[in-house]
């Protein structure tokens, strides 16, 4: 594909310095685009690359001087620079074609939007509703009862079960499982009995959940996703759990039932939360942080059991230290044995 | 949905104290509940607001006095709860519909009791049993020669590979994968060679197995998971491994090849045990704890080298002092020093 | 089945020593098999049972002496043995039946190998292609213009997302995920911006990737696995990152973005590696090691923050003395302070 400079800086929203009349038709790194390619500069360290840049035009943030070819202004030349990838190499599309796929089963009793796409070998339940322009990939199911609203993307085989309420622009990757049933169940005699699990799963708008992550339901009552949350692969979010607006939830992650993360939190991978405990707003989790109490807003914690990270990264340094210090312990003791034996009066304070 | 007080009674198992012609419509917190409303206490901190409640009828544990309207007594008034919820509000029933429904595709080799429920895109492969009253639902994968005992319900997305036996009344969640080859190779030149993996998987009478967990197949014989055991989300069960009747495993945690977990055992979330180890009857895991070596008989272990619960707790508490005690370490060599240059003699017993 | 030990011999590719003619029907441990059945020995711990056996031959590694019966010769007697195990008794196949399944949907725009298997419910998307002899077995989802080899397995409800690239011989277990979005983002006012992963993933000959494990695209460029890789259950390999050859990944683990793996890297099990760091060619991972830097070539690590295993080891070892250590450094302090009061001058270098 070929476009002017003119036309890419109105697709990426950037200001033009330069003669926009100019074609071009692909993007590279700044070392290596020549005439007719687009280039970016994110990072001050590539800065000295700029001088020699031998590409028709450059991404740059506000304020770049001395740029020797054209450049496009964004505050996000990054992002532009992804943006340009995608125009120039949209790549294969990957959705299910318009309309239900004739293999699709579903339930005379779902409302499915007639923009709606349903892919192959997708079920859906009675009573569930699918909004305008949402797309259920191959393989999807959607339980009685579950509410799917628009501009939704159901990656391949991702199950919802009944009641689930997602809201609109909610992207699940493939194999995610939401809104089955919460790990509960009672003694009863040498085994347990499963107490019911009759509550649901919420999920607000803008959210993007990962591949092969599970979302169980509550058992009475809801377990609530806020809007625009990132929940990456292999997390695990267990019954009753809230998370408030805008939280990031890395990969292989787990929240035990009833915790209440607040919003803005952002919880690094392979942590674990333990249950009945609240997570501030804006809080920070480092990676594999075990968390066994609340955490108040705003703080950072790490480490296992999880504390304030400072504390919790001097305890490791000084974890560091520690065979060294055991050994200077012993020395200590050996040395003030001698001088106590040697003090006036000799003997003195001993141990029992 | 309205029921007598007395009908109610009968359906909880529990005792009535009071007028069981009154007609309830549904259940409520105890400050929330009014009129026609059942409520509950569970917990002695709630106590205070038993004198007030508007509701029609409490269901108490035995010998809760001064209840001021009619009582439900039951040992366990949570559970009664929540039975009452699902009494009330049965919500939308997510199962299979009876038969085989017509796009499942089943080997003309494979037993299907007539009773049993085949959802849509299920495979059923040669020589597989599937027992009465059994629901596979969409998309479900029983392998050839597996076997499905009676009143088990597999969800969606389930694959049991082959030669699998899965007990009665078993529960598998959506995206779990049972029976799939064990991590076992062994080097061949620069790389390595698959050790093919005979084995298979057997797992009891009444257990419930999470979403998206995976249990491998054994090498040789027999991955075994006992009668009535509790399998949360996204767990791993390698190959060989045999875990005990009742045993309960929380999300995410991982058991290394041929590891023997015994009966009772509690597993927290994100914990991990190294291979070839035994875990004895009863024992108990803290959440990421990181098993190394056998765990005795009853024992509570927890932390990363997992040890006995108490001393590893002891070890983080003393973790948490030790930036301050290495200071007054460094004070002491001081000091020491001072003593020992003044001390008769002079010198003393220095450090090589 | 019948063999001879001479045809056993053949297909084992291992010498026999002793009668060729002799027919065996099957294989069992050294202590319980009889006439007509083989056994092994592949560790010097059972070589006092070799004498009393009464197995029709043995399988046992070069310069073993003293066979009081036919011996079959290889250097890897277990692996000799597992695969006896699978000619005696090769149980149920489990493949797709050849050609394509009538209920799968592939694409008019695919090009699947003639000699390919396809199950049922299986959708390939346009532009994908399938080597000669590769298998996707039921519900499997080969999206648009991804590439897969020659002698391949795909497990059932494999999903592969979009223009990924896998080798030949490569096996990939049920419910595994391969290609979905990265987890990019970027703040954008209150919430956040999905970054468009214009990446891909290329998987090399000969790998093994586990069930329910997920492997992202790139941002930009590629997520590479090495060949002969040996991946485990449910790792996550997020955007970006490189794989080199024979490198092995248990269950559960985490890779961060941008990491580069070397080449014979072994990680253990729930170990995590933090994002854009470098783990250089032989190096070992301890099961849940949290690797916050990279580490040289060869070097074993583990713990968290993980460091080298010796010295991880030596702090772990030094904790469980720490709380014993603290009292003993409040007796030194009050031993210290009465010497010091006693001390000629008294007081002395006293803390201020």
């Amino acid at each position: 594909m070929e476009l002017t400079l003119a036309e890419l800086a109105r697709r990426l929203g950037a200001e033009l310095r330069g003669d926009g009349s100019i074609v071009v038709h692909g993007v590279a790194g700044i070392r290596e685009a020549g005439p007719g390619l687009v280039t970016f500069l994110a990072n001050r360290r590539y800065e000295e690359f700029l001088a020699g840049t031998r590409a028709s035009a450059v991404i740059v943030p506000p304020g770049t001087a001395q740029v020797p070819v054209a450049a496009l202004i964004t505050p996000e030349p990054y992002l532009a620079f992804v943006e340009s990838l995608r125009i120039f190499d949209p790549g294969m599309e990957e959705t299910a074609l318009p309309g239900v796929h004739p293999s699709a089963v579903i339930d005379p009793a779902a409302e499915v939007d007639p923009t709606a796409r349903i892919g192959p070998f997708a079920v859906v339940g009675p009573g569930a509703r699918i909004g305008a322009r949402s797309v259920l990939m191959a393989g999807t199911y959607l339980g009685p009862a579950a509410r799917l609203g628009t501009d939704c993307v159901l990656y391949p085989r991702v199950t919802v079960r009944k009641e689930t309420e997602i809201g609109d622009r909610v992207v699940i990757h493939a194999g995610a499982v939401i809104g089955d049933d919460g790990f509960g169940f009672a003694p009863d005699g040498d085994g347990y009995r499963k107490i019911p699990q009759v509550g649901h799963v919420i999920i607000g708008d803008d959210c993007e959940i990962g591949a092969n992550t599970t979302i169980d339901r509550a058992t009475i009552g809801v377990t609530r996703i806020g809007r625009g949350c990132r929940i990456d692969n292999l997390v695990m979010i267990a019954h009753g759990v809230d998370v408030g607006d805008n939280t990031v939830i890395c990969a292989q992650t787990g929240i035990s039932g009833s915790v209440r993360v607040g919003r803005h939190v952002v919880i690094g991978g392979q942590a674990g939360v333990t249950g009945h405990v609240t997570i501030g707003d804006g809080a920070r989790i480092g990676a594999q942080g075990g968390v066994t109490k609340s955490i108040p807003e705003g703080e950072s914690w790490s480490g296992y059991p999880a504390r304030r990270h400072l504390r919790a990264s001097r305890g490791y340094a000084a974890l560091r230290e520690l065979p060294e210090a055991l050994k200077r312990l012993r020395q200590l003791e050996r040395r003030l044995l001698a001088l106590e034996e040697r003090a006036p009066g000799g003997g003195g304070d001993q141990p029992a």
